[in-house]
């Protein structure tokens, strides 16, 4: 029977940035006390890395103390092999010794030699060594890492194959496990994440062919679509295998992450699936999943594109105007815009030298049906927004912006809108060059506006604001900012929480 | 290549009630036109049912017409064959003709020679005919049903393996696919349900079985813990078999369901895992983690000791009482037993002739500390819920009241407090035998009590009631009334939105 490894406060804190309160520390620790597993990892030694980065993830000796005080099991840590140089191991585990009984290395195979010094140190101070070899659907693509293999005889306690994909399949597991154990005796360990919802079954199969060991996180909580759920595993080896469950301290624990899931809402999305069904990275999609103008639509294309090696990203004419104006309005997508839309219009119609750029296309069909030159920035999903808007117009009139080649996310236009669509040389800032935002000012000094006029951006409600606002706000204000100092002069006419965004007021340009 | 069956209405309609709103009926139907899917299961025909069931339970004449303009798909309706007379069958389906391609039937193994006779008739009419027999991980518990297996030879165009406990994995899908190809020759089709994250390599399996269709649902929606994904099987399908998936069609219409899905939380947990481990039934899984007094941690026990077969109900003395009380304080668990907690302490030590009944153990912390007699309901997890409160009190001197003798939740009772425990002999009414209140009254009761008040009963604020709070509230509603036609007096001596509870307040009764 194979030994079990949770690590759900190391591999969940890629959610909370390792801080997890008292509460859920206490009940992990505690319920665990009751559960047949075997080691608990508890976070990251890191040197200081610069940035925040909470509790578990340094895991100071205050830290190590109070869970030695808690916990019956033995206790792991982690290194990440890229950030730690062998000179500086003694220091960094020294307040391990004799509380933590294993030291994991999160290993790159193509670091692999460069980890083979690094375990010789954690060795020598009479940890357990588990090394951690990422990437294991892409193994046979490192043939200088296959050949080193067996160089870790002596020097490794267990040798873990990493999903780090999420995407390979029981027979994946078969050879590769049959792979290490062709170059190498050494105890085999497996790691599953759960993007295909097979973190069960690929650990079940490397159980079967004898792994030593497997890994799994409560509730599955880690890093993007997570881990194989260890509720999930200890109730299939309890009903397969007759493994002896305390269900009432498994539930605890589980009813207390759920809780947790809730709020940070780890666990698999269609986005997830395909990145691990085609073994594309899981850091771009959580990185595009986490930016608010990025829908899915356009990820799933990007990843798709990316996986046929398709260069989505054909040139586009390139956006240069004539025609200019000394006034412009940006539209966006805030619900302002439609609230006062008949003072808009009425703003619209009667200011002079003035052409409209969509921010978002999200309400821009209460404002189409004007005589105004109108501009559409198209980012993301906008492609598909703006289809729905003009779906039953006969005549698209407008003229669509999209970002400078190449586009990360490719370049999605609907056919109708095609003969509009024109791409940016290049934006005025180097703070972002494919929001919203950003196009829409470019656009308005493509076209030498002096006098930018905003509706719809009225910033998020304070009880409504969430991590990816938040982040798209300050984003704004940089960009507000940054055009300020380009010399154009921006007012809200619609209530706004921009600060950037000087106050004015629709009504009071009204006659 | 299997064809593939999307039945997310049919069985998402279990949270739903067959409900769905216009937009979300247009995308799913839309989207799906671009997607690689053959079949489309919309929901039931049936007679009418006494109770309450939208749409797609019915699927009027209008419902098909739209559908049928809808897609441009194969499209399918199911029958329940228990509902189900072969008399009936022609006026159920005539609506249907020229609409609907196939009809399935959900089957019970130990009803099939009747279905055999409803499929006649269904086939008569030039449907189409599915057999979805349920419960395949006990088949083998049915040699009559097997036997005639080949019966459904010129009957049947789909011959369905339904996974209803969720509990199968593939070398049992694969020993039933043998199984029934031994019997009968006929296509076969499976039905995974997804409690231990195995839909997707169960389904594969049967795939590389050589199964000719298989079943899924957008984002798993489907009864209790969902069936597998249409999102994952397609994502899967195209990396691995390089079927080809319109990846924007999918995740506008996963996108729309995923929505829904924080409304309603369907997918898996601790009690559907350990239900479809074992083969237990989910209803009873459902029904019990709908109800709000039973915790996760009770129902896992249940389940658990079901599966042993584990007669965890033991019996305890009976309760009786030679000290009666005029008047006790029942104290539930509401914030405003806390709100006024020094009031009523006032109270409780001012009132002659009282006792205390804890209805919930959650506010007792606060009450305790009183010379006064105590009596403790214990329901669900109160067991858990009480040591928590007393875990640092040396001499326990209360009593608890335990549901009569068999419980459903089996008997949990901390080791500190067994000596403390009774059971009752029946309840005063056919409402309830098991929740906080009936309990909380039935000892009030058997205590001879004439008086009895409330405080920390509050109902629930109108903006914060959910379904599971709302049943709970009728339920009490029920119960104060059958207590009062008792003879009993109730009184709220905090703020209660219960009609039942006379209002009365306790700094009324202070001096």
């Amino acid at each position: 029977m194979a030994k079990i490894l949770d690590c759900t406060l190391r591999d969940g804190g890629y959610y909370t940035n390792w801080d997890f309160s008292t509460d859920i520390v206490n009940r992990y620790f505690t319920s665990f006390n009751h559960l047949p597993v075997e080691y608990l990892e508890i976070g990251y030694r890191s040197k200081p890395m610069g940035k925040y980065l909470g509790e578990f993830f340094y895991c100071p000796d205050y830290v190590l103390e109070n869970v030695k005080q808690l916990s019956n099991k033995k206790l792991v840590i982690i290194l990440d092999e890229k950030d730690v140089l062998k000179e500086d191991v003694a220091e960094l585990l020294r307040p391990c010794l004799g509380i933590i009984t294993m030291v994991r290395m999160a290993i790159d195979p193509k670091n692999f030699k460069r980890a083979l010094g690094l375990a010789e140190e954690v060795r020598k101070m009479g940890f357990e060594v588990g090394f951690n070899v990422m990437y294991m659907s892409k193994w046979r693509e490192h043939p200088e890492f296959l050949a080193q293999l067996k160089d870790v005889q002596g020097l490794c306690d267990i040798f873990y194959m990493v999903d780090s994909y999420g995407g390979v399949f029981p027979e994946d597991v078969r050879n590769t496990y049959n792979l290490v154990k062709g170059q190498v005796d050494v105890p085999i360990g497996f790691h599953g994440h759960n993007n295909m919802e097979l973190g069960l079954i690929n650990t079940l199969t490397a159980i079967e062919c004898g792994a030593d060991i497997v890994d799994s996180t409560i509730t599955g909580m880690g890093r993007g679509a997570g881990n194989l759920k260890t509720e999930l595993l200890l109730t299939a080896l309890n009903a397969k295998e007759n493994l002896e469950v305390d269900f009432n301290a498994l539930s605890q624990v589980t009813d207390a992450f759920e809780q947790l899931q809730k709020e940070y809402e780890w666990g698999t999305n269609l986005p997830y699936m395909v990145s691990g069904a085609n073994s594309l990275p899981q850091k771009d999609v959580m990185e595009w999943v986490s930016k608010r103008y990025y829908s899915f639509n356009s990820i799933i294309r990007a990843l798709h594109n990316q996986k046929e090696k398709k260069q989505d990203n054909e040139h586009l004419p390139k956006f240069t105007s004539d025609k200019k104006y000394k006034k412009a309005l940006v539209i966006g997508g805030g619900p302002s815009s439609l609230k006062h839309r008949t003072a808009l219009h009425n703003f619209i119609e009667n200011t002079d030298d003035l052409c409209l750029i969509f921010a978002s296309s999200k309400n821009a069909g209460y404002f189409v049906d004007t005589d105004k030159d109108q501009y559409f920035s198209l980012v993301g999903n906008e492609g598909f927004r703006l289809s729905a808007v003009f779906d039953k117009i006969e005549n698209f009139r407008g003229t669509c912006i999209l970002p400078p080649f190449p586009r990360k996310m490719g370049t999605f236009i609907p056919e109708k809108i095609r003969n509009h669509s024109y791409e940016l040389e290049g934006v005025f800032t180097k703070i972002v060059d494919d929001s919203h935002t950003v196009l829409a000012l470019q656009t308005a000094f493509e076209l030498g506006v002096e006098q930018l006029y905003f509706a719809g951006y009225d910033g998020y409600s304070d009880d409504k604001i969430g991590t990816k606002e938040q982040e798209l706000f300050v984003e704004n204000e940089e960009l507000f900012k940054a055009a300020a100092e380009k010399g154009i002069t921006l007012h809200s006419l619609t209530p706004t929480r921009y600060k950037g965004l000087g106050t004015d007021s629709v009504y009071a340009h009204l006659t």
